[in-house]
Formats: structure tokens, sequence, C-alpha cells
């Protein structure tokens, strides 16, 4: 790794550094941590936009806050790497969100300047309210606990059930409401709104010039920042007081907006509201991907650009020679375009994902059909329950970790009701790089236990289009579509769709010594494991492809289990109660006994790295699956051919 | 039944014959609905301070919308016995709640007038959100959506994520907001007061005499209701309108506060704006309980009393001679309070539930280390989450049912940051007349799956006390406590506390022939069965409680496995990937090949009745267990002992 010189950043190694730092300089130890991230992001990819919105948010809080004793608490945290490079992990920092390196996202495992483990939006008023009502339960003076949320994380409920909360208990909490109003797409909703309406109101207006004046002969403000007014003491304060702002009415002190980008002036403020008694929001404007122009341009593309050039902004999208397989994500967009088109009860549904799962397809062509109902999962849900409910068919696609957040609107206000909701699970099995919090390894086990689903994964792009276009058919009830981040396998993927056969599996191979069962796209790597096998080994192999976990494909399984003395399964789900039980209930229930072998992920969560890292690690890639098979068998007593070939 | 001679309600069959009652006759219809909710409660126990309270609105609402045309979504639904008995169900009502009778919610299944399913909390505006805009996606002319939610519902975030979204999408939504300032319990939040403020604000208060006296001019309000002053038209509107409502903030008119038991006024208004376009809220002031002094004066304790003397408001909580098991809800309140004394680090944390789950005990005694956050599940969790991380050791009390609302703070907030929070899930396993929407029958399955998890089942209170006794050993990690509702079976069960061995079952009796294993509760059906078998067959049954699903006790599971060829696991919670799964991958992981029968809840949800009458059908009481075991057995071929003792 090439070091630059970068005069401020090289010298911290801890926020006590940083407060060493006379404060006018301050603004120029910004220019050099915004430097180091451009660079670093640059050639390791990550999250970009919103760590720049955050770059004098984060140098005023290391400067006012004593950290590690007192509490930051980032929502999300992709926003958190000024955060992380200022406290001690500069150095490691290239390793960002790679294989056993830094975690994308802030983790107590990592730091104890990670004061709690995040991932998942709007969280951290939750977490950071207990946290500070605790530290005032252990009459621990003056210790600080502070959330940092954006007003995208603000849409989410559990932001609003913690605010809600907040002015109930004992505690001093600061909420700093990072408002730049966007989440990775555009923020949606009232709220919104309403934020903006108490940046630009009429009140505001009006007396803006007053205030303005007198809070540059308090010397808070600058002629720069005048058109962002601070109330910020009492005598302010009662000026500008609403007593209808929703904060203020929630018993919550309200102070702002301010300019997230002037670093003096959010130290000012901070150390001047840190020490007051009870909740308070700050409210700070800032913008996304601020000070590198490519990045403030346009937000969304750049919330995490890939690998980029510094200098001309130039992204590494290079269109390769040969055509690629397309990323899941983009078939099932323009799948779901093309079937709106044909289909007009077909409604698209996403909690703020419109860009990350491709209903920009949609949306484009067919925008009073898209919804974009904010980071809001629940709603999404039960949203798309009273469209169905109303005979229309929502498509509603959230990231299957994301899934867990509306678990109940699920089973309560769909399944229980039987209604016609197909839940697109984008981002299912390994992830990649966002690691453990975002990995989708337990919607196989958590769906399958509801009853009326039909749950299915299909096993590369044409299926997925194919279990589209089946999910159509009337009166289905809930239909679960589970697929993986990232490419698929097929380059010539738009072949016509056809309906497939609710509870339908496929052989994809037969053999006599043993059958392999695979949901998804784990059939892609078993296949290779096949070849790899029957290439080592005298051993034929079965591969049968169950594609829909429920209602599970009966017949398929009496034939296999009349046949097969040895099963094993494979999933990219945990293995507890997920497809690999299923299979094994099914043999139970029916007094077949054969040795079954589940591989799936052990009963632990599993952390950030490449796809292929991880299920190398976890031995589900080609040559772990083919080694657990073959030492498995090895020491079975019902394998006909064991030796080598050669 | 006897039949009460009711004027007004013994003649309406559905709101059509309403519809027909001349408007100065309503308030006299509503003394009359309101003594038949009365009467039928006090025999046939059901919710009663809800129904009371929206006595006026319900014949509003019907009197002024075109049901079922018309979409009416009762939050929570509990409410809507009024709704029942004028929509055609009248004359069932008697059968409220009972086995096959109706639903204590609104069930799409029993009546067209039940626009949507509900039971949970907080659903109604997403759902009628969704249903307002399919509507007109569909071009369904003049179709009102109306959703009616108490301010309690208010406090979860689903109804904050619904309102959100509600300003952005074209709909016609009309919210009501029924505000009687309590859920079961009294509202906890600052939403409560930010209404609080809305309805008692200096703004309001200097500006009523003048609208009201332009009210009355207009004939809006009578001096009865002069104190509730109503916004109604654009004129008056104007002069109220205040930009920082939060309601108006986000794009959603406001209408109110207004008198919510002025049934004349409440037809008025509703008559008014229901044509409105785009999203509107009508705030309604009303008190639970209305009309029935006992009911009004004690809230809490009427929400759902129980049978009742109509006359002498004396409940029916007669004293047993003889000593009676306690309600587990009780042990677990009383036991907390009591560890919570000698230990400082516990806290408990209820999501609106502290008289239900008993929390109350420990509320009186110990106010400061209780918090009640308002109906908002996942908050409750995230919170305690922070607590857990600060080194506190909150007893967050659940529903099992309500704990779907919160399954990815339990992942991706405790379990992934191995916390020490102790879930107590209550209600788990079937609940009895609050029906499909309340059973806990899913989390054995939910939980069984999440890493770090340790979850464990008390068959009886001593063994509930004793968990919660284990549970505070340092560094336990996530912690369930799943217990059903209801009664106990040991009268004598404050014994002294003492800590039980993780993943440590309990073999209750040696056998020969046959082994069943039970997690919590069932234990007893079980035990039951087992002594009718062994007194009709030649049969030796062995019976062991598992205790802890995860980590399972894996000794005891090899010795099982190792001496039984015969296998029943019963639970009282779904059979797909539950208890009985845990134990069937345990015996295949180990390459034992037992015949294993999972006796358990099916994949179908479970309607409402007694519990004694629900585990009939389900075949889970004792007599059911036995046949079902009975049967498997008898059509084996490794029975020993197959003749009949007689």
């Amino acid at each position: 790794m090439e070091k630059k010189d970068y005069q401020y950043i090289n010298h911290i190694n801890s926020p006590i550094d940083l407060k060493a730092i006379s404060r006018n300089e301050l603004p120029a130890v910004c220019d050099d941590l915004r430097q180091f991230i451009i660079d670093e992001v640059s050639k390791n990819p990550g999250h970009l936009g919103s760590n720049l919105g955050v770059v004098e948010l984060t140098v005023a809080i290391h400067y006012v806050f004593d950290t590690p004793h007192d509490r930051i608490i980032w929502d999300v945290g992709h926003q958190a790497y000024g955060h992380k490079i200022l406290t001690g992990r500069r150095d490691q920092f290239y390793t960002n969100r790679q294989f056993k390196g830094l975690c994308g996202f802030p983790t107590p495992k990592e730091s104890e300047y990670d004061s709690f483990g995040v991932g998942h939006s709007s969280t951290s008023i939750s977490a950071a309210l207990g946290m500070s009502v605790a530290s005032l339960l252990k009459e621990e003076k003056n210790r600080n606990v502070v959330a940092v949320i954006g007003d995208g994380a603000m849409t989410g409920g559990l932001a609003f059930e913690g605010l809600n909360n907040a002015s109930v208990n004992k505690n001093n909490l600061l909420i700093i409401l990072n408002d730049n109003q966007m989440a990775i797409d555009p923020v949606q909703g009232g709220f919104t709104q309403y934020l903006v309406d108490i940046t630009t109101s009429r009140t505001y207006n009006k007396i803006r010039f007053r205030a303005a004046n007198l809070l540059k002969k308090m010397n808070i403000i600058t002629d720069n920042n005048i058109q962002r007014i601070t109330k910020f003491n009492n005598s302010v304060k009662a000026t500008l007081s609403n007593q209808n702002n929703i904060f203020e009415g929630m018993n919550i002190r309200y102070f702002g907006p301010v300019d997230g980008h002037d670093v003096d002036g959010l130290v000012r403020i901070m150390s001047e509201i840190k020490n007051f008694k009870g909740p308070k929001v700050l409210h700070v404007i800032t913008k996304k991907g601020k000070g590198y122009e490519p990045a403030e341009k346009s937000a969304t593309v750049w919330h995490a650009p890939g690998k980029f050039n510094v200098e001309t902004g130039e992204r590494n999208t290079c269109v390769p020679n040969n055509p690629t397989p397309p990323l899941f994500q983009d078939v099932f967009g323009k799948t779901l375009l093309k079937l709106a088109l044909s289909n007009e009860k077909i409604m698209g549904i996403t909690p703020a994902m419109p860009s990350g799962c491709s209903m920009t397809f949609m949306q484009q062509e067919l925008p009073d059909r898209v919804f974009d109902v904010g980071i809001a999962e629940g709603h999404a849900v039960t949203f798309s329950a009273g469209m169905a409910k109303e005979g229309l068919l929502p498509f509603c696609n959230i990231y299957s970790s994301f899934m867990q957040r509306a678990y109940d609107n699920v089973i309560h206000d769909v399944a229980l009701q039987n209604l016609n909701v197909v839940f697109c699970l984008d981002r299912a099995g390994i992830v990649g790089s966002d690691g453990a919090t975002h990995h989708g390894l337990f919607d196989l086990a958590y769906m399958r236990c509801i009853p009326n689903m039909t749950i299915a994964a299909p096993r590369n792009e044409i299926e997925l289009r194919n279990l589209m276009y089946t999910a159509q058919q009337p009166d289905m009830g809930p239909f679960v579509i589970r697929y993986p981040r990232g490419k698929g396998t097929i380059v010539d993927w738009r072949q016509p769709m056809r309906a497939l056969e609710i509870a339908k599996g496929e052989c994809l191979k037969e053999g006599e010594d043993l059958a392999i069962l695979t949901i998804g796209t784990m059939a892609t790597n078993a296949q290779k494991a096949i070849e790899q096998m029957e290439n080592e080994w005298e051993i034929s192999v079965a591969h049968y492809d169950i594609r829909f976990l429920k209602p599970i494909d009966e017949a398929m399984l009496h034939e296999i289990g009349k046949k097969f003395k040895q099963i094993v399964t494979i999933e990219d789900g945990v293995i507890q109660g997920g497809f690999g039980s299923a299979v094994l209930e099914f043999m139970s229930e029916h007094n077949y006994t054969p040795r079954l072998k589940r591989l799936g992920i052990p009963d632990s969560f599993v952390e950030h790295g490449t796809p292929e890292e991880l299920y190398n690690m976890l031995g589900l890639d080609a040559e772990g699956i083919a080694k657990s098979i073959t030492d498995w068998i090895g020491c079975s007593k019902n394998l006909k051919h064991e030796k080598l070939k050669v």
C-alpha cells in the first residue's frame, strides 16, 4: 500500500490526538479525513456518499465527546468510516469490508469505540436510550450517549418508537438527526416533508433575520451559514420556540437546524448542549457526497460506487467484451416490468430500495404502480396486504435479512388471511462484504413454519422469471421467491416465461449411490461438486432441485426416500429448521430411514468477505461440498464403490 | 338465552336498518347498543371498556359510511363489538370468543363487513392505505376507506410508518384517531403528550371562544361540547390551522379534536369530511368504559373484566375455598420482583402490558426499574439490548405472538452481539379465546434458528421460577423463557429457587417401549396420557422433559437414541422446524434411526376457543395424545406388547 501523506490523519491514532489539535485547524482536519476516505474507497469499494456527508459531524463528535466513555451509536453504521479512521483503525482501513478485515459497520467486537453493533436501519435511538437510561440507573455521572440517525432512518417505525419513549424515561440522550433528504434513494414520506417544513417554514423565515442577527452578535453563526439558523440557548430558543414542533411536543428539546458542514459551529453547539439534562435532538443539515463533486451530483450512484478514479470521477463500470450473466436484481427488475405491462394488477412495493432491487425499471415506466414506502419493512408488507385484499397483486421486494423486520406482518396480516402477496426476498443467502447483519440466512427457517405460504427459490435467472410468472396465478396466497445478491449463470436469460407447477421439483441428474437435494442457487455449487466427485470417485450421484421448500414435492421425496439410503441436502441458510429439516421431517413422517446429511450455514453468525471466500469457509463451495460428502460417505458402510479411480 | 327488549338494536339487522332511523334518535340507539354490549359481556366475558368507548363512533360510522362498500378497518379490533352487532351478528353475539362462535376480532372470514383481519395493534393505517390506494388505482369512485386507531396503537412504529407513507401516495384515507389516553394500561410516551398538547394547547385555548362562537353560529357545536372545538371547513380551518401540527406537517389534513360521545356531532363532521380528497385525520376524544360507571372509573380492570353483575358492578372474582394453582403470569411477576430486590441489575421491560404480564408487582415496588415502553415490541427489545450492553440485566416480557414483531431486533440487536437479555415469552402456546392472531405457536421454530440463543420452557411454576433465577447468571447471552397463559398446576409454588443446569433435561419417568419427549407444560398432558396408556395397554413409556430447546441436552438425547426405537415428541407449537424437528435433527446427525412421531400444532392457523377445546381439537390433550400414540404404535412392528390388558 502506498502511504499518502495525510497531514493530520496520519497523526491521529485516537480521539485524544484529535482533541490536541487546535479548534481553528479542524476544517483542515476535515479536508484531510475527507481525502483519506475518498482515496481509500476509490481503491477498496465501500460506502462513499454517506461518509463524505458526515466528515464534519464525525470530527466534531470526537472533538467534543469523550469517547469511548461517551457512547456514540451510528444508526445503520455505513457512515462510520471517519469514526473508524479516527479511532485507531486508520492503518487497517484498507481491509475495510474484506474477509478477516475491518467490518463495514461499527461492531463492538472490533473496537471499544463501537458502542453498539449496527447494520439495519433505525435502531440507534432505542439502543442509545437503553444505554442512557442504564447509565443514569448505574449513577455513572457525565456519561453522554449520542445516537446519530439519518432522516431516512427516521422513517422506520422503530425510530419513532424510540423517540416516543425517549421523553418518558430519565435520560440524557442526544439524538443527532443527520438530515440529507436521502437514504440510498431519496427519502420518501411525510416526515421528510415535515423536516423540510421545519427548515424552511414561514415561522423560521420570518424571524430568520432577527434571529440571525442575534446569533451573529452572540458569535454563534457566521455570514457563511446565515441561511441556517440555530436556536441553542434559552433566550434564543424562546424566540424560535414552536410548541407544536413534534420533538418539542414529545418533550424532547429541539436544536437546529444547523449547518452540518460547519465543523466549528458543530463543535460550538455540541459543547453547549451536551450537558443539558433530558432528551434532545440536534437537527443537522448535511449533503451526501459533500466535497467530492461527482458524489454530490449523483447521490444514489455514489452511495456505494465501487472502485473509481479519484481525479476523473470515472467509475470502474467496464463492460466486459464477452456478455456475462446478469445480476439477479436486474432480472427481477426487468421481469417485473414485463409482467406488470401485461398484468395491470401487479404493483411494485419496496421499502426504500428501488435501486438496490432494480425496481427502478418499473418505476421509470409505470411510476404510479411502484410504491417506495420508506425504510419501513413492516408497513411495506401490511400495505401490500391491504392492496391484495382489494384484488391487486403486489410484488413486495424486501431483502431477506430486512424481512426479519416484517415477520409479524407476514404472519398476521398476510398469511392468516391467505392474501395474494408475492414476497421477493432479494439478497438471500450470503451477501458478501456487508457481513453478519446483512446475510439472508434465516428466511427458509422462519418462513417455513408459517401456514399458507408457498416458498420457492430459483436455481438460476430463468427460474426466477418463471417463478415470478407463476406467482401471478389466481389465488396463490402468499408466495415467497428468494434469490441471492449478484450475478447468475445464464447469459441468454431472456427466455419466454412459463408457469411452473407448484410443489414440483426437478431431477437434474440421475444417479445411484447418493441423492443430493438442493434449493435455489446452491444447485450450481452442487453440480460442480458432483462432477468433481464423480471424476475422482467411482460413485454415481443423483441431483434433485427441490425448488419449492413449501409445499414440498412429496412425490419426488417419496421417490428419493424409496431409492436412496444416503441423502445430502444443501442450502444457503441456517440448517436448524430449514430445507434439510423439511426433508428430514418428510422422511421421518413416511418412515424412510436414509442416512441424511444436511449441509448449510452452521449455528453461528457469519462475518463479511466475498461470497466465494465465505462459502469456502463454510464448506459450501464445490470443493467443500465434495469434501463433506466424500468424508461422510467414506465412513459409511453403505457405500458401494469406495475405491479411488487412480 | 333470554331475549331482552332492545328497542332499536333488536331491529337493526344491517347498517341499512340503522340508516333508516332518524338522526335525532341516534343517541337513543347508542344507549341501546351500549346496554346490549354491557348485558352480553357481563354474561359472556370479553372486552368491555374499549367497546363502550366507541359506541357513538361505531353508530356514526355506520350511519355515515356505506359499508361494506366503504371499508372500515378497526385497529386491534377488540373494540368492534358494536360493529359486529350492527352488521348482522347481533343474534350470534352470545357466542363471541367461544369455540366455533364469533371471533372476538374482525375477520373477513366471518363477514364482508370485516374489511381486514386484525388483532395485533397498529396495522390499520398501513392496511387501509393499501386499500385506499388500490381503490383509486382500480378507479373505483367513491369508495371510502377508514382506519379507526387508538392513541395507544399510535405508539406502535408501524402506525407511524403508515402515517409517514400516507401523504405520499394518492389516496382518500380517513384515519379516525380514537384518543382515550389508554391502551390496556395507560398509554406511555411522548406522542400521547403531544396529543394532549394539541387538545389543550394555548393556541387552541386562545381561540377557543372565538372559534366556539363561530362554530355555534354555524350550528356545528352545542354548548354541551363547547370545550371541544372542531375545525372542519376551510374557513374555520384557516383560523385554527397550525402549520406545525405533525399531521398537517406530514401533509395529512387534521380535523379535531371532537367529542367522541356526541353522536350527532360525529355524524355531522364525518359527513362533511368524508368526500374530501387526500389523507385526513379525525381526532376524536373518547372515554374508555363510557356510560358504565365502574368501567369508567377503573379502565384497566374493566378492559376485559370477566363475568360481572350489571346492576352492582360486582365482578366474578370469587376466591375458591381451596387454594388453587396460580397464574403463570403472577408467578412471573412476583418472582421478577423477588429477584429484582436482590439483584439490582435486573430491570423489567414491557411493551404496554404491565398488568397483562403481571409486571405490576415490580412496577409498584420498584417503579424506577420497570419500563413500560408503549405498544412497541421492536423498541422494547432494542431498548433492552442497549441496557444489556451497559451491563444491566433486562427481563423483557413480550407475548409470544407479539414477539413476532421484534424478530429482527432479537436477531440483529441482541443475538448478534450475544447480549444478556432475558426474553420472557408470555402466552406461548394456545391462548384461548383471543384466537388465531394471539396464539403463540411459532416461537420455538423462529427462535431456534437464531445463533447464541438459550431457549427454555418450564413445565410448571416452580421451573418458571428456577429458569428466571438461572437466567441471572453472568454471560448467559440471550435467554428465552416461554410459558403459557393461565393457571399452572402447583398450589405450593413458592419454593426456594435454584439454578438449573443449562442444556439439561430431566427424565420424569423411566420406561422401556417408547420414549415421550416434551417441552414446557405439555409435560402435564403427556403425563396423563402415559397413565392412560399404561393403564389400558401393556406398555412401558418413558417420559423426558427436555426443558432446553437450545442448547439441547445431547447427553440425554444420546441416551434416548441408544435405548429407544420409538420416540414421540410433543410441543405446543408448530411442528415444522420446532422442538420435534430439533430432536429429529439430532437423531439424524448421530445416526440414530428411531421411528419418530412429532405431535404439535399442524400447518394451519388455529381459531379461538378455550385452551381445553382447542387442545382437544388438535389432539394435544391427554386423550388425543394417547390416541395418536397408540394408533401409531398399533401399526408398528416394533411394539413388544400389543395386546390389551382386558
